[in-house]
């Protein structure tokens, strides 16, 4: 194939090969008929197909083909389950292949810096491992069926706010640790076709124009071997973008941009040689396309519906459930209120928002779970296009709850609240919900809230309801799971994929969003999610990992292969986990590292391991764990690679980021040795900590005499300045005792020079 | 004057000229006594005088005279009284003419960035306005005396760890508006003879060759006229410090730096014109103290012991005074409880402790103020030395307590946990303190607790404790006060110039407090102190500006002179405020402004006048502001100045940041368009935004049809992603009806090219 693409290159002219660097419309690549080089289609998902109707508008957003809609990418997390991940992506892949679409646009791994950020519901986690996981099982749910992905959107792409012109400046540290690392492991182990580049600027330099990230790191480091497309529109000088490593702009520059690369090839301002890789990159990915092109496929419709059903139940989370108002008994009556009940909110709008094959009513389907021997009631509560509360409305709401045993209230964000394009300014959800659900409570102490919303809310009513079920945007068959976990046909098992604050204010990016100008800065730094709320000891509404169930978890028999290794090492971790309770169940088993002392700023723990356990009432299970060096690592930008200090770590097990139940410390050597670098700036103290220059510092003690040796009174004061002294100032204080010749052959000493 | 400096400077050869440069020794300027040159000598302060005794240690920590221990800065500006604090200075300064010092070393206006720095006793305040006034007053007072002062430590020292060699990362407009700001006020009010260059390096400059601040800034901008002193041992390279702007290396070099001095000059590395504006600037000043200087100057203990007591009082704060415990009756029993009841915490450690010429005992002011009725006992609670708490001591405390009615436990910070060179690492009081706390409350319901410490503290404890009197860190007379307070002498009115949070934790520097390595980043902005608090929705423990009094105080009739200013104008606040209590006291009042609608991101408030009243009961007075400019603007970079955005700002009179009672909102137009700059990546909003532009796009919008068009479809979706399109994406979207040329032309004409 190789030589094949070479030969196709050689024959090609320089027309032609700019040419296949930009799309031929919308959606596809531009073929080239007399070398046999086909045209190839791409379309939005990451939850669904979005194939746009032949005819359509322009911009694509409008009428397209039907498909099954799953739950969106900030449900999908809470599932924490990777194989349920990998059927969802493989069947979006072949409702792909029944289309004829070659590349799902496909799935997002931004990191959910803020929870205003317009498009969080399309994202998995503000973690970046968890992130990574469940974009790698996405990923290779979809290309098992021979559909491509393209990761999205390469990086640092956290906000809509002035998405096409803000630069995002992240330190290298924060790049790597948190928004890189949520991309990194989904290119190493799932290898997408291939990756998008965002809008945005980062430090400086559009991502579509950005050599460091797209060819350094992407394709160097990382190895990514498909090719780069750009986001719709994000191509802003279409040469440097190229020489900086993205082969294909999208959609169709209606020949501007092809024009501008065969100036620059004739002027010399790019190298041909560039541009053959570019079409290279591209052409493998085409012809891997055409030759998994499964002719005449097609799919089963209600198979995938069912489907939808079992990733939008493994994906809700039960955030409260008090005096086990839930399961629901199949008897009794039940209020049902609340708009979303009939016209659910399933989705979020912009380029993923797809027309389903079919759509759930959820009061149809509790009514069917409900079965005959229960009473419910609808009462819409609230109008659909208004965040007014309307009187009437309530009222008969308030007239249903009071006459049933408990309410079910359906509450959240309109569609008009969450999208692409734009961020929310604020975590509220409408004032029509709010007093809603205040005015039931005032008639009915048993209310069941079930949340749509496609990221986290405010909740100042949750004092007043027993039980909420935070349902996301939960896709097509969200009826029918809704129904299976308020009845009880499964047990809750999501965990929150973040953190939901008890106020906006609370979040780390609060002060730094969505930035000023064109110019957003990440202040926050590593400290993003769970990570800042844990540092800063402010205790969210519900925590990262949180998520109860209708049974018990109990943990025990923590072990790890050894107590003390080298970063060089991997480590076996193990922990049994028993159903403790009298439902079957199944348990999102955390695992959390802890650098018990560092020299350099770490969050107090970070999750590098998590597994997804079903069990039966009195079962036990035995959970592992392998932690290889990058568990324990920070990335060291001197060092430019990541790095293990030597030193002890915790390992933490837990039910949630704020639930750790187990704890094991193990000791780790480093086996890099960090070089140093003295200068006349260098403290004592610096000296003191490290053999050879304590040696120095302990014969200049007893030749300086006076002065130094005063400072070893041993007064907490004489010390710290002693330690902070630098060398440079010894140089006056020794009286002629140390020179500045003196001084630079000490520090050549030091620095082995 | 200047002319005779000037025939000096021709006169004086290039190696007296280098020798003025820097000390003859620890404390003094050298003399040139064949042109008649004296020498002049500067000792530490700022809370009193350091002069040490001749023949003691070197470094000169230890032995000095005996001179009035007044309140630390932490205290002092806690009295919010201007007109106090030059009282203090005047009489510290009459200290300095006895002992024939020309200037003495001080007031400190560093911000307090984190409540752990280790010199915050030596500071004022975490509001810039608070402090430059603080400061001013001291400087105005001390100089009012004859006696020069050094302000510093200029700047952005804001921590002990690794002080000689950190390097503060702090963007320009927060340096401007809090860390500078601290310092701007006070230079141009009180034109401090000299001020002092801090250790630290700002943004990769040292401070003590940092032309940035030391030139462009304090001297060109500010208009200071007096000299530059470094901080002792401050100087990295002299030939830099002294072409940035430093005159005076301190201490003595030992020759090290008059040599570099010399042969810059003879290299032609530094110019001699420049070596002689730095002798001007000391001549001036060194001739400026001589004619100042009163021979045979003394002072009277016993009046400066009386003015300490006085200033003890009005910085105290009551933080806590639950069923009005406080004030004391002269009768019945007390257990006076804590060792520094006998053995004060009454000052910091470092360069500014000083041998005080007598010290109250605590217990004693307590049994004279209490008079014959009532009866005392003491326990002393805690071990001095040692923060573990000892079972005996607590015994005989909880024993002293559970026979009184009332126990008055004094507790904080040993002396060990606050000084010069080291930061603290927690907010914690001694387990020993806190043990003894419960202790008592355990079998005592009435405890007022007084606290002796610099800075903030954690208080776990506050809920068993009926009372708190902060006392922060007093001074000799610090006994009486306390006496006078707890005995309602007099009402207390202080108002806490700093935050207390809850946890340090919650503190806006935590997660960048001291930095890593040699790099401190001052990630949280302007969001220094309460101005973090207030937008992160995070309650502290007790707020800036809080204080609680014996009396109380009503607010009314606010008004100002004007609804509607431009920032040229002045605008006179007045408002009345009552003595509605019994008893006579003192109210701060604040005044604190708010931009309402903001492009740039502000505090919610900021602090921008007070004044304290004195009132009878019953008595009403009327307080007046006079707002400037200053009091509505921010600092704009670009503009390179302060500047007022045209909109409405809301004037917030209150006994706290956090207790405000009236507004009145006014709209301020400003004076000075900012220019805009359009490029090809500015948006479809940004042009929609000046009348110019909307022309443009609008006009655009009827050319270029079917996309554009679209787009106006009015969906919140649509409207928003034209909003943040940038222009470049016109011309591919516009199918050739934008060309490059027409774009470069177009930006052209919007920026008048």
């Amino acid at each position: 194939m190789k030589t094949h693409i070479q030969q196709l290159i050689e024959q090609m002219t320089l027309e032609e090969k700019a040419g296949m660097c930009s799309g031929l419309d919308f959606w596809r690549t531009k073929a080239v008929e007399r070398l046999g080089i086909p045209s190839i289609m791409m379309t939005d998902g990451p939850h669904g197909l979005r194939k746009q109707r032949a005819g359509s508008d322009h911009l694509g957003i409008f009428d397209s083909v039907p498909s099954t809609c799953f739950p969106s990418g900030a449900g999908m997390a809470c599932s924490w389950d990777t194989e349920l991940i990998h059927q969802v992506g493989a069947a979006i892949a072949e409702e792909c292949q029944a289309e004829d679409v070659a590349i799902l646009l496909g799935p997002g791994a931004n990191i959910k810096r803020s929870p205003l950020c317009g498009r969080n519901f399309e994202y998995f986690s503000e973690d970046p491992y968890l992130s990574s996981e469940m974009a790698a099982g996405h990923i290779n749910g979809v290309q098992s069926q021979g559909v491509g992905t393209s990761l999205k959107h390469f990086a640092a792409n956290n906000q809509e706010h002035r998405r096409m012109s803000v630069d995002a400046i992240v330190d290298e540290r924060t790049l790597r640790e948190i928004y890189l690392a949520s991309f990194e492991g989904a290119v190493k182990k799932a290898k997408p076709w291939t990756v998008m580049s965002a809008y945005n600027q980062v430090n400086g330099e559009y991502a579509s124009e950005n050599a460091y990230l797209l060819t350094d790191i992407l394709k160097e480091e990382w190895g990514h071997e498909g090719f780069v497309v750009s986001d719709w529109g994000a191509v802003n000088e279409r040469v440097n973008g190229l020489a900086a490593g993205l082969e294909l702009e999208m959609p169709t520059s209606n020949g501007v941009g092809d024009q501008k690369i065969i100036e620059a090839v004739r002027s010399g301002a790019l190298s041909e040689e560039a541009l053959d890789r570019a079409v290279g990159r591209l052409l493998a990915i085409i012809f891997k396309a055409v030759e998994n092109r499964k002719v005449d496929a097609s799919f089963d419709p209600e198979a995938h519906h069912q489907l939808a059903r079992v990733a939008a139940r493994e994906s809700m989370v039960l955030l409260k459930n008090e005096s086990s108002l839930l399961p629901l008994k199949r008897e009794g009556s039940y209020a049902v209120i609340g708009d979303f009940a009939r016209n659910p909110r399933y989705q979020g709008g912009g380029s993923s928002h797809i027309k389903p094959t079919q759509l759930d009513d959820i009061y149809d389907s509790i009514m069917r779970e409900a079965g005959s021997s229960a009473l419910l009631s609808y009462a819409q509560g609230y109008a659909s296009d208004s965040d007014e509360p309307d009187v009437e409305l309530v009222a008969q709401a308030v007239e249903a709850a009071s006459q049933a045993d408990t309410a079910i209230v359906f509450v959240g964000l309109p569609e008009r609240n969450e999208s692409e394009g734009y961020d929310r300014n604020h975590l509220r959800i409408p004032e029509s919900h709010v007093r809603l659900i205040e005015a039931v409570a005032d008639v009915q102490p048993n209310i069941v809230v079930v949340l749509s919303n496609g990221s986290a809310i405010e909740m100042p009513w949750l004092g007043r309801v027993k039980a909420v079920l935070e349902g996301y945007l939960g896709g097509q068959a969200l009826g029918g799971a809704i129904a299976d976990l308020l009845f009880g046909n499964v047990s809750p098992s999501g965990k929150l994929a973040e953190t939901f604050p008890q106020q906006l204010e609370h979040n780390p990016s609060f002060l730094n969003f969505p930035g000023e100008g064109d110019l957003v800065e990440y202040k926050e730094g590593l400290f993003v999610g769970y990570r800042y709320y844990d540092a800063k000891r402010i205790a969210p509404l519900f925590p990262f990992g949180y998520g109860l169930s209708y049974t018990t978890f109990a943990y025990s028999d923590l072990s790890v292969s050894t107590h003390s290794m080298k970063d060089t090492d991997t480590l076996q971790v193990s922990v049994k986990v028993t159903n403790t309770g009298a439902m079957q169940g199944k348990e999102v088993v955390q695992l959390y590292v802890k650098d018990v002392v560092s020299s350099v700023v770490r969050p107090e723990k970070e999750l590098k391991g998590f597994t997804k356990v079903a069990l039966l009432p009195g079962e036990t299970k035995t959970v592992t764990f392998t932690l290889d060096q990058r568990a324990f690592a920070y990335y060291n930008v001197e060092l430019k690679d990541w790095h293990v200090e030597t030193g002890e770590f915790d390992i933490l097990i837990g039910h949630s980021s704020q639930g750790i139940v187990l704890t094991e410390r193990v000791a780790v050597e480093s086996t890099v040795a960090l070089a140093k670098t003295y200068t006349r700036n260098s403290t004592i103290g610096d000296l003191n900590g490290d053999p050879k220059g304590a040696a120095i510092i302990q014969s200049m003690m007893s030749q300086f005499g006076g002065m130094m040796a005063m400072m070893q009174d041993g007064s907490e004061l004489m010390m710290a300045m002693m330690q902070n002294m630098p060398l440079r100032a010894l140089v006056a204080f020794s009286q002629g005792a140390l020179t500045e010749q003196g001084l630079d052959d000490l520090l050549n000493h030091l620095n082995n020079r």
